[in-house]
């Protein structure tokens, strides 16, 4: 399958909420923008991941690396760019990269999770839609591009 | 429908991701914790409240209010009390004291949530496992026990 | 004080982490909007939340309440509107209301936030640059403005 | 520096929050789980982390890896097993197990957490309550062992 080479790049408020008693953003508020950077880059791509789900698809997290480079602050404007980097019949990879919202953009943090495609429950082939997308946007050069 | 005057108390560790840049608990991690002591009251009298889930049944938060009294922090041993105070056909009202697990507690929150009982997505009466519970541990003299 | 009657309105994605098992956003999740919510509202009046915090200024929740009216879903698009209703020399109010943002808006939810002004940890007046602006931004006209 | 072999087990339930609209724990819950562990693991070993941050330090968490093996759901019992698996002069690195509590363990996701030690938001040693920790209760034996 060939890979994906295009980029989405999401911008990102850091949330009070999102913050901790170290007076930054907690790790553990990542997960949740790098799945939010995911439905962008589906939404950029013509797929709607809340519809995917209607038709009984799920792309399950099964594996997520979070290295944190350099501390996010409440009110901080972020980019969270993401590519599909690896796909398989019934796997996906992405990768992430977070940086400052600035001109000169600062490395926050880089991330990579790995997905199973699940059909009601079971594992499937990627979905359709995504297949589609895939065959148009992108092309056999990735240097982690696989076929099974 | 006889008032419950149970009350359960359910011990809570603060966790860092629950705290903010401020250094205290954050104002919006308290629902859970609403939530989580609900799910215990329910135990505690012999619910669960995830079979009631399996059954159709769910208890929608149709309102809530929470008075946030004294700040909590970072690894506080916490006690949320519960007690239902009303339960019409379909609706259950819930009250809720947070203090400070110590000799001396300190109150820090108090709370109410309103809810609404679905059966399937459609309003309904009270789940019966709810409802035979109320029967035998309720009495009718709470001043905000209310029949329909 | 005068009353501060400028609306300002927060486009919201809701993001797949903030939904629970019953398929619908958490009523967790809210708080949290309506904090982002405040703190572009003070952007939009020129007023930095993260400044206000670095001079010593902390905006403390001293109390929330939120009335869930009809459920919100994953990737749904809403908006939250926000106005300061009530200011007093150390009290601020803030009313929301939660709406779809369709051509057609459905009520989401409506909340209310209760606010003391805290300065180095004390009990102190409103920021000087919250109160500039309700001087510029405000009339005296508001059902609910209070002098004190 | 020695290794600690101490294997510490945290007992968790699954909260309603925790979960998302695929009727499972969200794999973003699952940090502030690790973290929780982590407290505990050193509370087991009579050290708080709460009053590690009152000396100024601090354990920031510079990489996280999960990989999600089963699904938890709404009200599973957990445990999530921790144990110190590295520690050099300023790092230090945690595996952890989330298996189900049963009498049959299921494995539910493994982990690693590497941290950094600031002092006053500096690179520094790890707190000597740690440090002296690690020289009661490890050995030199772990295969991951490392001197500086």
């Amino acid at each position: 399958m060939p890979l994906s080479t295009r980029i989405h790049t999401m911008p990102l408020r850091v949330r009070y909420a999102e913050t901790d008693a170290a007076g930054l953003a907690h790790h553990g508020s990542y997960p949740a923008w790098l799945e939010a950077a995911r439905v962008e880059w589906l939404r950029a791509g013509g797929v709607s991941y809340a519809d995917l789900e209607k038709q009984g698809y799920h792309l399950a997290v099964v594996e997520m690396r979070l290295r944190y480079i350099a501390p996010a602050r409440f009110d901080d404007l972020l980019h969270v760019r993401i590519a599909l980097v690896r796909a398989r019949s019934r796997e996906a990879l992405f990768d992430y990269e977070i940086v400052s919202a600035s001109e000169h953009p600062r490395q926050i943090a880089t991330a990579t999770t790995r997905h199973l495609s699940l059909h009601q429950g079971r594992l499937a082939p990627l979905p359709p839609a995504l297949r589609a997308q895939l065959d148009t946007t992108g092309d056999a050069q990735g240097a982690r591009a696989e076929e099974e």
